[in-house]
């Protein structure tokens, strides 16, 4: 047996108690008559001390040797510490070693195994195996391993049924490029990586299912940007003989729970808006809510004078920054120069500094009086010693670009607490957005979702206006869940396929399998999938993704540790009936 | 809302309410003056009563054209059935319905949804969306999401980390053959789909993490075999500082659990048996000990008379059958016929009848006396009334052939009860395996597991004799799980890769990042793989694990529902730099 006791668990009741430890030399200190060294594993660590008078020579003389990131085990006895370490577990005792048996040897490793490591971002990746010893990114991935058993519980307590959907799918050309897996017993021919396993969740649906759910790997070959990765995890979950509002308790209720057992905070009911308000409100459709400096609209109060910049403006909008009238000049300067940046792309900004006295200081003090910039602290709730931040263009750019400067106001502010969860639903989404690049309507959602009752017509004459049974889940400004009331017939799906530009061969050879089931009594079903990467890094107060991912790809969507994806063998390739077609 | 109550739910202690009810039309009797509509989902089937007297007349006339499979939704009162059927838990009250509406109607479904359908598997795997609404089916389902659930808490609480492995890794042409998956981003290069998480659950135990499981698809694109697919899940296992002991009790522990918390099943300690013995034993690595029938050798007894057939056999073996005398000549016949199939390829058999006086009568009575018949009857532990049944010629193909026969005459006697659950660890595995096709070699396996303390010396005068430290866990003639204690540094590594007939390169190539954070402090580690599929079927008391499996692929890998793998467009191959290679 190589231990009898972790390293995280012996305490001062232990002492006297003969032990067998086994773990990682964390440091070591040799004072020549004694040496220390802390051994550790996941649990902890416990000191071990040798010393000239107690501990047979040839294992002093091994201790002496050990180096960082040995594998030890020790034979030994529990003693209470000299001076003890309060701030440790174990810092009560450590363990006077009688045997030392070296397990395994290390090179020194390429970076410190530390909380803070001196190790950067490539260097950790490659030898991530090494960096999983730090104790940010142990404790993250139990995290994670927490946060995914809490929610397989309370769905499975709730009634619902986790069930394994194929990997080896059919490629729908529609979204996402899919990764594709070629056949070799079916010449020519590929299966898909599912990018979600939406239509399957549906099938089960229909096959009476009721109840569906499952923690699933999920596949998109994109261009990867930053803190996306090529494959991620989704809470999938669907359910039948619903409404929108049955799904919004169920999974209110899941997240509430999560909230509570994993971060102790009670929350009584999620706040709903629709998607119309939280762009009017936030410029956003996933805002986050910990925080004010709420959008004000102000054409009625902006657009009587004679400043042209504004009075051409389809959309004339500020912010109240709380104590933002302590900002310098420069500093002004600098958020000016930031929404100018090509990724925001802002052509400027008007500012109105709120005095402690109640008088107003503005950057077009030539076009507006007191009176007028009096009306636009009340529109926007500006107070004393705020600063109101007004943009002003076309309506979609100038939201998208306020609220860039909102989040990163509240960056700068700190006012995006990690130990605060503000959920929000956003509902009502439009079913269709506008491409530009393709220069028409896309499925906002996909092309499973519902339209909301009678607004099917509205296709023909406004489809912009359609508005879906869609509804994502929020936290702290990130989307953590999404879905929709899907069709359960064959005509109204048969019809969405049509506008969305398939032909019906097309739908038919693509969807035909879901467009037959629906002839077979399908009943009424809606679901959501929850990003679960993002929804365990958010619990976890943190917003990258990829601490949370054992083995994350970089953004090549290389594993940079296995060092894949690589070529293979000729013979591979041959009985797959491919050749390569290189470009270059 | 669709439903205030499910169709498992109403009781007699339901009568009077007002209840809303959806689900599938299973079917209806129409007798006029009266329409009764069985009404199904997931939880059951509650009774519908429309009546002429009571029930309004549009909502009787609808009733009337109900189809098989129509969903619907009904309001109405809880009554008390007039003829109760004990047999059905809401068979004590029927449902006066006042309101109907016909939420999807449905065409004939291809098969009868009933317990015992009328579907052929074919169509049933068509329309598999159908199957599901079957009871056994769905109670499939449901069953392996308990089992999962059960397996996921047991080892949750027992300390392990649940911990997602990558999908997209790297190909190891060793082995079965890698799905692949071309990378868009590296022109010519290819991701893999894992066979196992093996190179990464070593890495977990090199990072620290002590106690890893995953459920886990893996993927492998072999031939299929009847009962085989493609993608298969598996309960994947390691652990860290331990000997097989350690992991043997670990999982013993384990499926201890499940068969009691699934099964309600209790078993005090698992037997073990070692590889050698259970080959001399049963003929099998994976022996059913549900029931006796063990091998007896008989060379000692038989090879002293004039038999050439035994005298030239390497091995004469043989069982005793219980009750086997009241075969008739015509039955036995029929064995030996079985036997001589080219699937077991045995050129006969010698049986000796032991009658219920204490005589023998034998196919072989003019070379063997009662003497000799009765020391075979002492080997093989036949007594009065049994059949002995006995083969010969070389040991291993003679041990297989005889194992065929046990298992095909344990199945013919009933003796392989289903809700008899006989487990049983298989240790000391060979470390290698010798392939006929090759002429060599290969890791029984595979190249991570260790050899038996000291014997990688053997490897180099006597290979075939190295046992390795590994072990599987077999459920009434079922392998369920296998798994090993890992090379844990480098030299050793190196060697047996080496030995395996990987050059260096290649096995730095495939194996380097392995060999790598050999050298950075890895610790003894061990684990264990079961096959999810096949041990739900086995507690489900079923062997076909596709009847455990959703959306299951026939023998030619394909998905006929969805009808996959399929071509894909001419620009998604551009975009992967591919070409088909067509042969025809």
């Amino acid at each position: 047996m190589y231990r009898t006791h972790n390293n995280g668990q012996l305490r001062a009741a232990d002492i006297n108690k003969e032990v067998t430890l086994s773990g990682w030399v964390q440091k070591t200190r040799d004072k020549g008559f004694m040496v220390w060294v802390d051994l550790r594993d996941r649990y902890g660590i416990t000191q071990l001390i040798f010393d000239e008078e107690r501990t047979p020579k040839e294992v002093m003389e091994k201790a002496t040797k050990l180096g960082r990131e040995f594998v030890i085990q020790v034979k030994g006895t529990v003693i209470e510490r000299e001076s003890k370490n309060p701030n440790m577990p174990t810092g009560d005792v450590e363990i006077l070693v009688s045997e030392l048996t070296i397990l395994n040897e290390s090179l020194t490793p390429p970076f410190t195994i530390e909380d803070k490591t001196d190790g950067g971002e490539d260097l950790r990746m490659k030898y991530r195996y090494l960096d999983i010893r730090r104790k940010p990114v142990r404790e993250n991935l139990i995290f994670r391993h927490k946060v995914a058993i809490a929610v397989r519980n309370y769905l499975s307590k709730e009634g619902f049924v986790e069930v394994e959907t194929p990997y080896l799918i059919k490629s729908t050309p529609e979204g996402a490029r899919d990764f594709v897996v070629p056949s070799r017993m079916n010449e020519g021919q590929f299966y898909a990586l599912p990018q979600s396993p939406q239509t399957f969740k549906q099938l089960l649906m229909v096959g009476g299912l009721d109840k569906y759910f499952q923690i699933v790997k999920c596949f998109r070959d994109e261009d990867l940007r930053a803190d996306r990765q090529p494959e991620f995890t989704q809470i999938d979950c669907e359910m039948a003989f619903v409404e929108q509002e049955d799904i919004l308790n169920a999974f209110e209720g899941l997240t509430k729970h999560l909230l509570k057992e994993i971060n102790g905070v009670e929350i009584s009911e999620f706040p709903r808006m629709t998607y119309d308000e939280a762009m009017a409100k936030y410029g956003n459709d996933k805002p986050d809510i910990r925080f004010g400096m709420e959008f004000g609209e102000l054409n009625a109060v902006a657009q009587h004078k004679d400043f042209n910049v504004f009075n051409q403006a389809e959309l004339v909008v500020g912010i109240a920054v709380p104590g933002g009238n302590t900002f310098t000049r420069k500093e002004i300067d600098t958020l000016i120069d930031w929404l100018k940046r090509p990724q925001i792309g802002a052509l400027g900004m008007v500012y109105v500094r709120c005095n402690e006295d109640g008088t107003y200081k503005s950057s077009v003090d030539k076009f507006y009086d007191q009176t007028d910039l009096a009306k636009w602290a009340d529109v926007t709730g500006a107070k004393p010693g705020d600063l109101i931040c007004v943009l002003s263009g076309d309506k979609n750019k100038t939201r998208a670009q306020l609220s860039a400067l909102r989040m990163h106001l509240a960056e700068e502010l700190g006012l995006r607490k990690s130990n605060e969860f503000a959920p929000l639903w956003v509902v009502d989404f439009p079913l269709l957005e506008w491409d530009e690049e393709t220069e028409r309507y896309h499925a906002m959602h996909h092309p499973f979702t519902s339209p909301k009752p009678g607004q099917l017509e509205l296709l023909a004459t406004n489809p912009g206006e359609v508005k879906a049974n869609a509804y994502d889940l929020v936290l702290n400004g990130n989307e953590i869940g999404g879905g929709s009331i899907r069709i359960h017939n064959k005509k109204t799906q048969a019809l969405m396929f049509d506008y969305l530009g398939f032909t019906s061969e097309e739908a038919k050879a693509q969807f035909g399998f879901l467009m037959d089931a629906f002839q077979y009594g399908a009943p009424p079903h809606g679901g959501i999938a929850f990003g679960l990467d993002r929804l365990v890094a958010i619990l976890g107060g943190q917003e990258t993704i990829r601490d949370f991912i054992a083995f994350p790809k970089n953004n090549a969507g290389r594993d940079v540790m296995i060092d894949a994806p690589a070529p293979i063998d000729a013979k591979q390739l041959e009985e797959l009936h491919l050749k390569i077609n290189l470009k270059h």
